[in-house]
């Protein structure tokens, strides 16, 4: 059995291992936290830091391919395993490239993927010249993730609140829609696309407020989808799945936003709505396998269940059951013992062959779940609530 | 979390495992195999007998409840366990009356559920006076499993060949269909039905050769099933999954089987052909949980993956790549390392609208896929065959 390590153990882990044990593969997952979402589905579990040359050099040395589900991982001891022939998915080279968002978007610029205009900055002192690009958007070059390190500098007066760190500098587009491509490409290059899919932010988080799929897009803008994201992922040069984000403006210009060279957030859903699930196609891929079938069962929504502000401690799930009396509404809980207010602590994906009813039902998961703790930080009162294997009937 | 031990690691305990990931529950086997399919899965693994009194006792008194995926199990420690207030899906008066082919064929009748006639046989002396009863089925009253302990008896000079322990003489039916059905109990006695399935048997093994789903059979007798299993399973009187194998005769009479009370073989199509597999239900049902929606997302046939007649040893799967072509065939291995004629060591489900599609498919991967080892022991020499983990692409 090919013998493949996973870095990082969270969600997006615990998802391959469990499309995994379809197939003929020995699972390794390196992972600092011992109780994370992936660590207890693996043959191997090994503890110890992604983000160090040494561990993640010893980790891999003995298997046969690597992958992440997260991209803060040494790229270095990748490129040194990748240099004694050791297949790794996405390729180091690629991760470089994304894990830097000057980088990132430099690479955009040269290969003449439409990206949002942007200005490399170094530091508040720079940011404060930048008075007419604004409004914009400021990312932090490195160790961005779910919201954090990105910041919204709209006018004149939000310039002081900028980073005083290397980054970019993004002119803000007019948004009408965001959209995500997955693109999954094969070890001869061969690329088959998931359906776009559509996705609506809760603006307080920056967080994924609910995911439709497909993407009510017209005919022509998902061909420029397709197109922008097939031309970036072939000049990524590299096996694996891609999750390309883009923004779609008021006169339907696409532009990227940014890539995950790695199963994401964006594919949940294709787990039970796809015949071939994101997790499912990563297996093909490292297992020289053909390539699954993309398309959609059934349109479907996908809704995280996140923390509840206010609340840090023992995860509680009030609501689950009423969630659970939806017909063909999907829970996936990471298994995460702490919540905290955002925390991406699982996702719910709905079938249905009507879009009211997705939204509908959506709705009512939202109003309906909440992920709590029974000692809130907001208000230190203890609150009796029926959590998690707590039931009785 | 709700801690919730399976006694059995084998592959009815993986495909929970990869559902129980979806839910807040601590998982725990108990099994003697340490590389058996459900070993790596867990959240803790113990090594043990799982029909040794002790050691289902231990294993399970600290846990919350209790789950089987084989009936080979020792039911005193359960009915100790139960009588202490331990949770079993399904409760140990079931398991007692299904451990027991003797006991089953009279729990039948006396709760007038149709089943074919039969004669409790002690021995071979016993059995030789049953010339008038043949054609007719021998059935060991405990241990058989997958078509070991049952023999056909069809006339006189097969009697010589009969088993010569305790067990029942069934007459044989003039078998048009067989058919099972799998029904779930929730804690409240709340029951639902999954739509029946058919099943085709290789006779040279005893072995399912596939299954169809749904069964193709008229209303009239799909409402005989239904109130039959429906009925049965009622007597049972116990939360958990039921699968009922029923004949259909020439005359369209329905009768029983043999009931498993637990996940079952022919309920392996509905993880992707149903919103709500019996995997996913059977958690729904411990951690109280509403139940799941049965329908089928399309018909499906399932198909076995046994091991080739002649080869035993490690294994290797020639023709997985053409099987993985195929549209909408979902693939699953079993990660048994040893291949012996007849094992199972997967199965795979397709999915499509058209019966005929999915009976072409199902051959397509009958003719190209087999489970073989390097050093069939029929012919003692070394074959190179391109296997698992060897693809180079």
């Amino acid at each position: 059995m090919l013998k493949v390590g996973i870095l990082g153990g969270g969600q997006l882990g615990r998802m391959l291992l469990q499309a995994a044990a379809n197939y003929p593969v020995e699972t390794h997952i390196l992972e600092n936290d011992e109780t994370a979402p992936a660590a207890h589905l693996c043959h191997h579990f090994t503890k110890g830091d992604i983000r160090d040359f040494d561990t993640v050099y010893h980790f891999a040395k003995d298997l046969d391919a690597i992958t992440i589900e997260i991209e803060n991982v040494n790229v270095e001891a990748l490129e040194k395993l990748e240099s004694e022939g050791k297949k790794i998915y996405p390729k180091p080279a690629v991760l470089r490239i994304i894990k830097n968002k000057i980088l990132q978007k430099q690479f955009y610029q040269q290969n003449e993927i439409p990206t949002a205009a942007f200005k490399v900055i170094n530091s508040l002192t720079e940011l404060k010249q930048e008075q007419a690009f604004l409004p914009a958007v400021q990312k932090l070059a490195e160790g961005g993730y779910d919201g954090r390190g990105i910041q919204l500098i709209n006018e004149f007066s939000d310039l002081d609140n900028g980073f005083d760190s290397p980054g970019v500098l993004e002119k803000k587009i007019k948004l009408k829609k965001e959209i995500a491509q997955i693109v999954a490409v094969d070890q001869q290059g061969k690329m088959v696309l998931y359906p776009p899919v559509e996705m609506v932010f809760n603006n307080n988080l920056n967080m994924l407020d609910f995911q439709l799929s497909p993407a009510e897009i017209s005919q022509k803008v998902l061909w420029k989808v397709e197109a922008i994201a097939l031309s970036l992922v072939r000049h990524f040069n590299s096996p694996g799945i891609f999750a390309v984000e883009l923004f779609v403006d008021a006169e339907d210009n696409v532009f990227v936003n940014e890539t995950a060279p790695r199963v994401h957030n964006s594919g949940h859903h294709t787990i039970e709505a796809h015949y071939c699930s994101q997790f499912d196609m990563l297996w093909r891929i490292i297992l020289c396998y053909p390539l699954g079938n993309t398309k959609a069962i059934l349109p479907s929504i996908m809704v995280n269940v996140v923390g509840a502000n206010g609340h840090s401690g023992k995860a509680q799930y009030p609501g689950l059951e009423e969630v659970l009396q939806i017909d063909n509404a999907f829970l996936h809980l990471y298994g995460k013992k702490e919540t905290r207010p955002g925390r991406k602590m699982g996702h719910i994906t709905i079938m249905s062959a009507e879009k009211l009813d997705l939204i509908h039902k959506a709705n009512k998961i939202k109003q309906s779940l909440t992920v709590v703790s029974p000692a809130p930080i907001s208000e230190g009162e203890l609150k009796p609530i029926r959590g998690i294997g707590e039931n009785i009937c």
